[in-house]
């Protein structure tokens, strides 16, 4: 749950209009980091520059600062604040920052001649100092456009995404159960779910993640006392390896973490798995948190409690079970996906639906095109509503016994894996293959009188819709068996699937032979 | 429970007579391989050797074969039966390879002039086959001088030895529970523990475990339908890195173990612990049955779960609770290690007295001398007993809370890591340096009035007989409080210990700064 929202922006674009609007909205307190300074210093902020910008800035640290661990702020800031390093670490850990916009003409247009605003009588000035600040603000996710709207509007659609749609899940096994906490803005808040007395901890994201979801993550944790070892790996599943593993360990022997000391998860699918490796095996096992920001991995990767590197001679073959003790799901996040990241993981939300939750599925079918502007509460109900399903089955089959329902997961996976690994990663992303591989396994079900005839093509339906792939690239038939031979290596006799039967069931069962081979044949 | 026994030796040694003997005093039946051979063949062996040594062999082969997997034989081998590799692999499978020997002088006094012994007409032949012969009979580990004795009273000790004292010690720990197995001659059974259909295995060893256990090993596991993949490490603590574990990962990728394939640790506590952490990780967790042959594995490493690598910074700084499936522990083992390791085992056994088990305690002061000989019977009573008492231990603290039980275990172990690793190994062993650790201790806890006064010169009495160090090398005073500083670094504050205060019982307390200085300043 959000506890209080940061409004920034450039002069003219509107934080204490909005900003009051929104408290008035939330039955929060309106707070003008620059009428606190005013209040703190007896000087407004124009006397204050007039001493020298640090001298404003000072103040203005020390006001941000009283703000720090408050509930039920709206805070607007100076359009400068964000600029400075400190300030910037206190508002990201106070709550989410959201950036207000509009265009340089309107912004003008709406503070020329402002004799309080001593920057806007210039308009080269203005201009040039909008474009510097450009380069900070294209850092924040959360941004809405003030142009055209009222400012109520506007406050309501604020208020909307950040306040609504959240949800606790609780993962129940027994001493080793945890909460799955899915709210926007929910990074600022993390030390609030990190267990334990504050010391230092090993925060572990990779280059792929987006500088500002860093830093919040590092400001908030050292706000709460915490003293976060920053290590950034490279993206990319060669990072799962076990010469990274060794250079965490490194890291966590410098920091001095403890048995009890934690290791914070901060990406996707494969930060989660190193550091959830790592987490298993430092000192025996120290506390983990995941805090997901993929669709895929908050849907799917970080719940669960797998954890695995990969291996020359095959991927996630060295790994362990290790329970996080929270799962910190935050859906803006998701905003700074790229697209394919982003329509890979709904992929892996319409496998829940498939598998298990007609009613996402069909709330997937509803609401498709939606989708596409991503919109936060809607996020935040489908990533709760697939961290429940999973937390059934996880609480019902924590280590994928034989013949339980951990093997639902694999929908979609027993051929997709196969196409992932002969098309290689950069034709077909992990969801991608997923999508195809659901589709395929329906129809292999159809023919074989397992699967409902209508569901194949209403899953293609729904896919496409949703921009996801529904056939492969072409690809020798032969490769894919082979492929699907050396995955199911271990798992007994037959090419066996979690076959879609009908929305919302599926069964584990072996493929056909000859039907598999007929439907693979046809699908390119 | 030793099932069948296997004699051999040279010619002359006694095996008919003995053997004949050993099946009476047992109950079960006398089978002499030369025996079979005429029975199965229609021809006496020298008829067969005749024929060429090589067809001999065959005939032998075949009549070992068929007692593969009886039960309640005594087997008397052909003197040459041991130096065919597949027959020696059979007898090894089949039970306790037992030597009896005689000083080639009196072997010749006994055969001479037999007319149905070929190879006892030439006195210089005989010596030359027996002088090659030895280096392959050194290798057995249970080994009877036949000079004397009379065959009844060589078969009672060698019935003694190899059926009394056995134990199964439960660990109670719900769907993680298992049987810590204590029996001479066991690693011929070694598969009737290894959970699973048989099928592939890793068997992990290191260079300082003598031939004839692998052999045996592999023998066995091979007639129960096992493949196993050997992999030998080099001994000593440079084995427990990330770059074995890696390349153990690779030979069971190659071996093609699957999720249910076990791994065998064969070795004492640096193959246990490299295997066991390859078992706790490789495909998320395998089962891990450990075959202990030190005494230090044996009453304390193998059982409990711990696995652990070292690491640059820390030893066993990167591990996993990975409990076993089994625990195999084989006194016959121990006759092979050297005088030092099987000293530093006692000090072990003498710490579950210590910290839990006055009447072990009183056995070790009864049969002090008497273990110089190590007795099998008492050894397996010796192992079979404290394992009892860590089972218990485990059962209730599975994971070292703070405040269990499983803390008692590090009696000697505050004092005993810091003298290690100030010394350095080639000083001190780790059995050595937790005999001095827990004098140490026990005198801290004296001065501090939490400690029979009589404690500590009881214990140093006790270790002195078993040829144990009790008092440390020259050292530096300081840099063993640095060492315990660094080693209680994660324990909280102040250096705790888990001090003797009378004999079963301790007390995990925080030793005194001034008087632990001044115990270790007295101690030099």
């Amino acid at each position: 749950m959000t506890r209080c929202v940061v409004l920034t922006g450039y002069m003219g674009a509107g934080k204490t209009t909005v900003g009051h609007a929104l408290a008035a909205h939330l039955g929060w307190r309106f707070i003008d980091t620059d009428a606190l300074v005013t209040e703190m210093s007896g000087r407004t902020p124009a006397e204050l520059v007039g001493e020298g910008e640090t001298h404003f800035r000072l103040w203005e640290r020390q006001a941000i600062a009283t703000l720090v661990g408050q509930e039920g702020l709206v805070v607007a800031t100076g359009g400068g604040a964000v600029t400075d390093d400190e300030a910037r670490a206190m508002l990201a850990a106070i709550g989410p920052v959201v950036l207000l916009d509009a265009p340089l003409e309107v912004l003008w247009e709406r503070v020329r001649g402002d004799a309080r605003r001593p920057l806007a009588r210039d308009r080269e000035l203005f201009a040039a100092r909008h474009a510097v600040r450009r380069l900070l603000y294209d850092r924040f996710p959360l941004a809405y456009d003030t142009r055209s709207g009222e400012p109520a509007a506007i406050a309501a659609e604020i208020a909307e995404d950040l306040t609504k749609g959240g949800a606790t899940v609780s993962v129940a096994l027994g001493e080793r159960s945890y909460d799955v906490v899915v709210a926007p803005g929910l990074l600022s808040e993390l030390p609030r779910h990190v267990p334990g007395d504050p010391g230092p901890c090993l925060l572990v994201t990779d280059e792929g993640v987006p500088a500002w979801h860093v830093e919040v993550a590092v400001a908030a944790l050292r706000l709460g006392g915490w003293h976060p070892w920053l290590e950034r790996v490279p993206a990319g599943e060669a990072s799962k390896s076990l010469s990274w593993a060794q250079r965490l360990y490194d890291a966590c022997a410098r920091a001095g973490l403890g048995r009890h000391s934690p290791v914070v998860a901060l990406g996707g699918g494969v930060v989660g798995d190193l550091a959830g490796f790592v987490a298993a095996t430092y000192m025996r096992g120290v506390p983990l948190v995941h805090v997901p920001t993929t669709l895929l991995a908050q849907v799917d990767a970080a719940v669960g409690g797998k954890a695995a590197l990969n291996h020359p001679a095959a991927k996630n073959m060295v790994g362990a079970f290790h329970q996080p003790r929270a799962v910190v799901a935050d859906p803006v996040t998701l905003l700074t996906l790229s697209e394919r990241e982003y329509r890979s993981g709904l992929a892996e939300v319409v496998k829940y639906g498939v598998l298990g939750d007609p009613a996402l599925f069909e709330a997937l079918e509803s609401g498709a095109e939606a989708l596409e502007g991503r919109p936060l509460p809607f996020l935040s109900h489908l990533v709760a509503r697939c961290c429940a399903l999973k937390a059934r089955i996880i609480a019902e089959d924590e280590r994928e016994a034989p013949g339980g329902p951990r093997a639902w997961l694999n929908v979609g996976h027993t051929i997709g894996h196969a196409l992932e690994a002969v098309a290689g990663f950069e034709r077909l992303t992990h969801g991608e293959a997923v999508a195809v591989g659901m589709v395929l396994e329906a129809e292999v079900g159809a023919r074989m009188s397992l699967t409902e005839a209508t569901l194949p093509e209403r899953l293609r339906v729904l896919l496409r819709r949703l921009g996801l792939p529904t056939a492969p690239p072409a690809l020798d038939t032969e490769s894919l068996f082979e492929a699907m031979r050396l995955d199911k290596k271990n798992r007994g006799a037959g090419l066996t699937a979690a076959i879609p039967t009908r929305l919302g069931e599926v069964a584990v069962w072996p493929m056909d032979d000859a039907v598999l081979r007929q439907v693979l044949r046809g699908a390119f």
